[in-house]
């Protein structure tokens, strides 16, 4: 069950507004980099979670933390939005280094929300929860949740870079720091569970004999004029899973069929040339 | 550039067609675990990459090596909708262990394609392009890319359960073993990037002054009544990425203001009342 | 800043667990008339609050109230999917009164969360965030919240009516009831603002002189054969917002004119028999 | 049976084309406060009528009325679009006071559309049908409609701030009219069905055992450290639907289990280590 | 300006009422070959039309036609889920010859809509409004609108083969024949504007020198061993636009460079080891 | 099976880089007249192909080359992003001419791709598989083909205009180019077939006594004052597919009922009052 409290994680401050900024942070909270994803995608991972329940908690509580960084970003966006212009004459009297607010602004943020962040990512697309991945095999939610985090520093750290607001930068540190966090407690997990050999491949359950091993430790290069590029994966050391050794194939022909479908049968809706 | 052999990369045999698991085998193909999101994942991350050439001929080879994935998982498809009813009297007259046909099959199996695979999931939901994971960070496009493997191959596994076909459990064999190694591929190139304490945190490249590193090693405990999970992510060991020690932090007060955005503006289109 | 105890909000018990129920289920956490979609509108709706405080503290408040209805809904889907068939022999085997499971069961509860709850509706659809619906201006929010919770509610007890289940009547039972009050919650604050004819017509800030009054007070009637429909709205009693009188206007005459946009332009890359 | 005249319904003047605000107009066609909204919603609710037909016909005719707004609105679009640059010349050589067109227009008004309106929002996203919100329950259907007309009348008054143009603040005028109507007009059905106490809670049909009444009356205050805002909802006056007393009820402790799913099946694709 | 009558444009019948089979028809209405496709699609292009009148008349008047259509088709979606089980018992005693309708059935005609149409294809999925082609150049519609009525008698034709009922199997003939009609007519107005040679390639109005004309008339064979396919495309005849001669070519290589983006910017977000 | 060229299929150079045109170039790659639609299109349509086996060839041949066509108008994106603004000061400074950046600019090609494309339009909204039209009927399937290849050579038309880059105009030559002879080739397989006449109506395997044939040939006027336009598909003439004569009819009066669900079923989540 859930609670809350008026304040916010963070203090959020905005010495500028600024609603092209406003429009670019949206990506934070409604992106695929951002809040709501990661929120909602350990929320469903822990309402599924199977196994140890500690596991079981730290998604929880995360995805607790989470929701926290929608509700601060959310304030940060609307503080963007204050004094952008409601008119056509606003808009013409407008601070020149912005520039071109009515045409660079999320158009939105004045016709739909009335000067308020949206669960929209920076391109004004609704978040859709496809994205929330939970496989209920905890090692790929891991990896999924890495990868979260990593895409959200990198957007953290791109935001970052383009605002000159020391108050937006401050905030932005705090998510920077944060999603440092979350990135190691996620693959922390990984190695409670044995480290990535021991949980290689996933899932780790699969019998052996519902896998044909012959193909399993080769390299395909599918170029038909570039080298196969050399690497761990291609220079005969041990397989990362303990179980092979890392090889390459190149220019390898089909080993399938011909497809063919026949014809069409009656009834089917095709052209009767088809039949 | 691309080219095309008229033969499949691997063998395709449905001993005994089922239009049902036509539909489950769809996720494999338009689902977020299938083979149209590697493929163009690796492609788009491919098209972005910059650093060393090896790992973009890496990234287009295997994206290659995807789409002929696709080509004979469409051709399953197809093959398992051999002998679908078309009519209500084929429905009715249908093979009683299979069930209730109609009822159970993707309706646009029959209407749509004309008993042909389409590019959509288990659910007919048409596979869309926002799941292209391609950050222009190598390490965070690694763990995308591990992360699909991962839930690629617990697909195949469920797959292959969910079928008692000896044609169909052949390919998924295959495509087990397929994911095995791109698993371990992408995280072998963490590996030759120094490994993950040498990429951690993603983007390594982010300056330590822009984040605020108060908040990047402690687990936040934000349950009211459950305690901190133990685990090496907070145990007082050294973090991950070598730059700090894990902590806990639980019952903590929020640092933040009371969020306040004043009264509406005129002009903005909200009620009398809120102005 | 939000909080989490380890505890459901409410109890939930299976005492047949049941796939194609779960399926049904989904509806109340991830369709429109869901959990997933008053959580985040109440949320973004309190974020961008503006006037007196207690209405955004009221909103965040219920806000947190929803999220923990996802929680224990998400629970119920994962208890009704325990014992789903995991493979074709556990189906052919299963309890034929259930029926024809592979075939009624959203095949992602086996292929995509291996048997927990997903963030998407009973088609598989995975909810999107363009349903939230937060305009700035309170009363067409409380009116949004108001269809929300009124569909919630018509959603809950059609539910209720689909299964036999007395453990998922219980959980249900108490959903009906949540929905009761947050109905009247809503609307509650319409009459805290003056009721309904101080509220109308949405929004009451906007000057009369923007508005064409001489339409603002009659029903069109744009059929060809049938009559006005009477009631209210058509008596010439007042309008329910004081400002005018209600009437009817049938087989009206369009005010326009035939719309006519010329030829093309030479470089818009219309044929040149358009230009 | 649709029938159409040549005519608009209103007539559309733009004395200034104005290619940015044709981008936020389309808000007004394809947003979900837009007409292909309200259009389609009204014919699929009257579709689905059952009851009394006076209502299915006033909710046909007011579809047919917005089918004729998508019309004028498209038109208004068009004529904006007059003059908008088809080649990086022209639009080096623009208006200045217009500004930076080639960033700030929809780039798909030239690219796509050919310089004519799409069915798609402000952001250029296509309107997609979940937003139909039609129930079979007609006092939610009437808060649904009562819910869209406000939103609209809302944008439309945005839109009228955010244009200097006579020709399109008049045609505004007349929407932000028909608005005021339409919001009035589904409301009037409600009152005519008993008004708001006979028609809550919604659905009214639903039996008071399917309902935990226990939990029906009382407004939750999920925050730790906020008071429960005061208002009629907690007043312990009568509540709206008269069955029963408003009370609050603050800081309760859950009231559910911790949930526990155990550990994962053999064959459900989960880490061995969860089974 | 759009109008209405009280009656259906066809009689709709259904003799025995099937919800599994509504849920198919709701391809009809909802699907990207149904009726809401080509009423918005035709009313889109005529609200776009440049050049002469009479096509743009000839689009409305045929959009009108098909908003009739979703009408009647609405009606038989809701008459074919009359007697639809609304409870676990009525489910449990439905005519076993129709099946398994709980699993069967699209559930959201119970939950959401209340025995009644929506706007979704068979699988339940929103029509969304990109699906909406309207270019701006006349040829281009025109083969837009002959394959949406081509792909739309496609599909009645098969829902036609799905059902034994005598009132449906009327009212998809009468679809069938309209979509004839439809067909023959879009490819009439390619014929009045000079035929396909006339038009081709579309846009006729696109400069030659636009144009690399060393690279419009050869089919590429991109097989590495499949013969190039025989037909008048590849035969050295005139090509259908009258200004090339087909050929063919095969097995050629890339004219391009090898793709390199060098190494990423300071600031960019990628890993320090891509700098 | 798929293979590879490490060059591109045509050679891309960008003498003046430009993200505002970066942004608009997406449509080409990830719209609905794009790359990424036509080579999956192919595909499917190929994987599906049933009847003679050179037309299965030519599809994925063609597939194949538009693959080609995806990595060379990709590798384009990136190269117009090659100088970007990645933070506020670079933006400040950026070349005037352009213009205003950082609002016309995709905020996304900085924040989630880092400087390279995307599988997009230009509104960035990600390409979704449901434009993938492969009906299993060759005509309807070529007719959706020669449509793709005529939206694409008019974008591709358009965006020509839209640049004055010499580089990126010689790339679009070659794209207009090919368009043109797809739409050619596309065509061509119709004559193969038979031409127009043979072919229409689209299925001709549909047997006449499914259709009402007394509905196949007139033009309905659904207008209410506008006069039937004249052209061939009135005249009297012989239909294109040789079966029947065009007339017209206008004014028609409705043949079908008015519709009547009658009164709502107890259980059904109505109003009482409905019921």
């Amino acid at each position: 069950m859930f609670y809350h409290s008026g304040k916010l994680q963070y203090e959020v401050r905005v010495d500028r507004p600024d609603p092209v900024f406003a429009k670019y942070l949206q990506q934070a909270i409604g992106g695929v980099e951002g809040e709501i994803r990661v929120a909602m995608q350990y929320m469903f991972q822990a309402m599924g979670a199977r196994g140890e329940k500690r596991f079981r908690d730290m998604l929880m509580m995360t995805a607790t933390e989470e929701l926290s960084h929608i509700e601060f970003l959310g304030h940060a966006v609307a503080l963007n939005l204050e004094g952008a212009p409601l008119s056509a004459q606003e808009a013409a009297s407008a601070d020149p280094v912005v520039g071109a607010i009515l045409g660079g602004q999320n158009p939105r943020h004045v016709l739909s929300s009335g000067l308020a962040a949206m669960p929209v990512n920076a391109n004004g697309i609704p978040f859709d929860m496809s994205h929330i991945y939970a496989t209920g095999n905890i090692a790929a939610d891991m990896l999924a949740n890495a990868m979260a985090e990593s895409s959200g520093r990198v957007l953290a750290s791109r935001l970052y870079n383009m605002t000159d607001d020391a108050g937006m930068k401050d905030m932005l540190s705090f998510l920077i720091a944060r999603d440092t966090m979350h990135q190691q407690q996620w693959l922390a997990v990984i190695e409670e569970l044995g480290g990535i050999e021991a949980c290689m491949p996933v899932p780790n359950s699969t019998p052996e004999e519902h896998e044909n091993l012959a193909h399993s430790y080769y390299f395909l290069n599918t170029s038909l004029d570039e080298p196969t590029p050399e690497g761990v994966w291609t220079n005969g050391g041990p397989a990362m899973d303990g179980r092979g050794t890392y090889t390459a194939r190149d220019r390898v022909e089909p080993e399938g069929q011909v497809p063919d479908l026949g014809r069409a049968r009656e009834g089917s809706g095709a052209q009767t040339e088809q039949m």
